[in-house]
């Protein structure tokens, strides 16, 4: 039993420590012999949940009028995506469908078209990022592994800015975009944060909304990925940026993305973007570069099967059936395994893929170096922080949905042996 | 009728000649009565071709196995493309699938991801193209516009070469990549060229693959778009690029790019890159930054419509048979209404989508501004050139797939009537 301030291994004499080693490594002797391979690494939906979308598949075939509100779908032109596509993006982002263009299946791919477009053209009236010397994004970490790959291959400066339970640290946000005309860009998830599962408050909203950034070509990337995807039924509302901003008085501040890759099919849902109606005619006139247009059944397929935003909320409920019980039985092993410990803590997200679960300092990659040995493949430890260094190396993000509940289980049971263990021969190297 | 060096309002008296525009002018006046709507401007298949694919969209169902080659289809994943898109791609191009991706539905989005890799993140070791002061781009004129429209949004300086009738002029060509580290590519359409529907003879293509380039991050941007998109049923082959460039002992030398946008639906088709496979390593590496995998239902329906080649040249020959009496329907109106006169020129293609048409000088931009009024839009004039700057103002892109063989020849009509007046007009004010 861990108090304030001391763990349970703290708390025992060296040789109750060296007796518990002893037995845990005993349990994870026993578990390398099961000859594990499991697989908790990234964001997938399990195959029932993909499942759920196979009806979409049929909305499509050789029959349909392969035309969306007078536009065509088989043939060029359309360069915005069809009408009925734009309208079920915009209901997701709760935003104007006159703001939003739907072009492929990543969203990935339209932030690293954004910051290509501002690197190599310019944006704002500014030089491009290319010739402004180092320039930098604020990176909330815990975060994206993804996000921060993005701009680092621009050899854009990766700046770490604390995430609180709330969001990002805004009092650290303000004063680096305020001050710095080197910071063009911030990532941001803000709801069900990867992987903290945070749902940024409304004041953090309300403060990005009236950022006076120095660099006129700064912009919040705002990758609302998760819009829709909490799995307990409670509503857990996100204040809309773009009203916050109208509010405020308007500005060109956010290019704000999503998709139904973890709606649909991942790699293989609709992917869109929306900014202020000057940042989208900057976009557009990119995306006119790059593209003659979008494929554009994906967008028809869509939009005949979810079709608006009742059709969206009643597939993520379907998820929600699936996906919830994975959650749950991550706190249960956990609270069960660690809680009285004292060595660990762990986020308790209502939505979104992941939880991001902190060890003692100096843990994480002897933890996820041991889980690998032993059969159970988890995000590198380091990966949501730039660069992928983790200044504590405390930081490990479990993402459950994938496995069955069963394989989720025993990946857990494992992951409960391999954290304390980790944690005793820490304490026990401090002694030595 | 015309003279070797003469036209036929050359050889006019100044009295016939006006009588000939006043009655050119009278024509014109009766078209612009009729109100025309017609749509020459751009290089889409009509309705009935893409009707030949309706079938694909039958091909995968919510009862189809989502699993391609042990593959999943129906999750992220497989950043290649599944194995028979990347099998079918290669047999398109005549190359190892090994080396093949199959990423998105557009091909010129891959040569815009290919330029950012090199201008963002720098190949072959070199410093990125962006911190190289200006590069430049060798851009066979008359070309494609949206070619030139890339390099050019990345401040790369187009610099046009003369386009003979077996390829680019590879004295200048070989000249300039030989001499100038600046060079750092050069757009090609090496089978039914944009527009003028030239296939590079085996010398031009053994011309380039023995290039010896001044810079070691010069590529040769090889879009192989209609590399199966002949209509007169006889065989061109084009050479092999990468079969002349073993031959010469190999390097890294090209990126190649595909799709079948004018195979099943425009926008709609699946798009391929191959090169060499150390050029590929640093591709894959820059695509797997830019998207989490690509999409990939329509890389299956595509596989499982197409099968093969066998199966492509299957469809292109329904194609050839709807393309084939528009094309010679554009050769008999000109021939019919021009070739007497001695003022014009034009191509003559056995595939591609294009007739590349040149009048008297100065005659394009008033051809082509006229015929607008007239009713009929056609690609601007100077679109085949660098920054839209057509030195002689002499070449239109003729597309005559997109309408009706009743609408095309009405335009074509039109067309004869305009070439005529302009060509009258310019020589009767040479001798104002």
């Amino acid at each position: 039993m861990a108090t304030a301030d001391k763990n349970a291994y703290q708390l025992m004499t060296t040789a109750e420590l060296d007796a518990t080693i002893s037995e845990l490594e005993r349990k994870v002797d026993d578990i390398a012999a099961q000859g594990l391979k499991l697989d908790m690494a990234r964001g997938k939906p399990s195959p029932e949940q993909v499942a759920l979308s196979r009806p979409m598949l049929d909305m499509v075939t050789s029959e349909t009028v392969l035309v969306d509100e007078g536009m065509p779908v088989d043939n060029y032109g359309v360069p915005d995506g069809l009408p009925s596509a734009r309208r079920l993006a915009a209901q997701i982002l709760g935003v104007d469908p006159a703001n939003v263009v739907v072009n492929g299946s990543s969203s990935l791919n339209l932030m690293h078209d954004a910051i290509t477009n501002a690197y190599v053209r310019g944006i704002a009236g500014c030089k491009p990022w290319s010739q402004q010397g180092t320039v930098k994004f604020l990176c909330p970490s815990p975060g994206y592994d993804r996000h921060f790959a993005v701009s680092a291959s621009f050899g854009i400066e990766n700046v770490p800015v604390p995430m609180r339970a709330d969001g990002p640290d805004m009092d650290e946000v303000v004063r680096l975009v305020e001050s710095d005309p080197q910071v063009k860009g911030i990532w941001c998830v803000p709801k069900y944060a990867n992987p903290t599962g945070v749902v940024y408050s409304d004041e953090v909203v309300r403060r990005f909304a009236t950022l006076k950034p120095a660099a006129p070509d700064f912009r919040i990337f705002w990758d609302n990925a998760y819009a829709v995807h909490g799995f307990t039924g409670e509503d857990e509302p996100l204040l809309n940026i773009f009203d916050a901003i109208g509010e405020a008085g308007g500005g060109n501040l956010v290019y704000e993305f999503g998709s139904t890759a973890k709606v649909t099919f991942p790699s293989s849902g609709i992917a869109f973007i929306t900014a202020s109606p000057i940042d989208m005619v900057d976009l557009r006139s990119a995306f006119a570069i790059e593209r003659v247009s979008p494929e554009k059944f994906s967008q028809l397929a869509h939009a005949l099967f979810l079709k608006d935003l009742d059709g969206v909320k009643a597939q993520m409920a379907r998820h929600a059936a699936i996906v919830r019980p994975r959650f749950e039985l991550v706190e249960r092993k956990l609270t069960e395994g660690l809680a009285e410990l004292g060595i660990a803590s762990w986020t308790h997200p209502k939505g979104g893929y992941f939880v991001s679960f902190d060890g003692p300092e100096g843990s994480a990659k002897k933890t996820v170096g041991l889980m690998k040995e032993l059969g159970v493949i988890m995000t590198g430890a380091g990966a949501t922080w730039p660069y992928g260094v983790d200044p504590h190396d405390t930081n490990i993000r479990i993402a459950p949905t994938y496995p069955s509940l069963d394989e989720l289980g025993a990946a857990l049971d494992v992951f409960v042996v391999v954290v304390q263990l980790v944690a005793a021969r820490l304490e026990r190297a401090s002694r030595a």
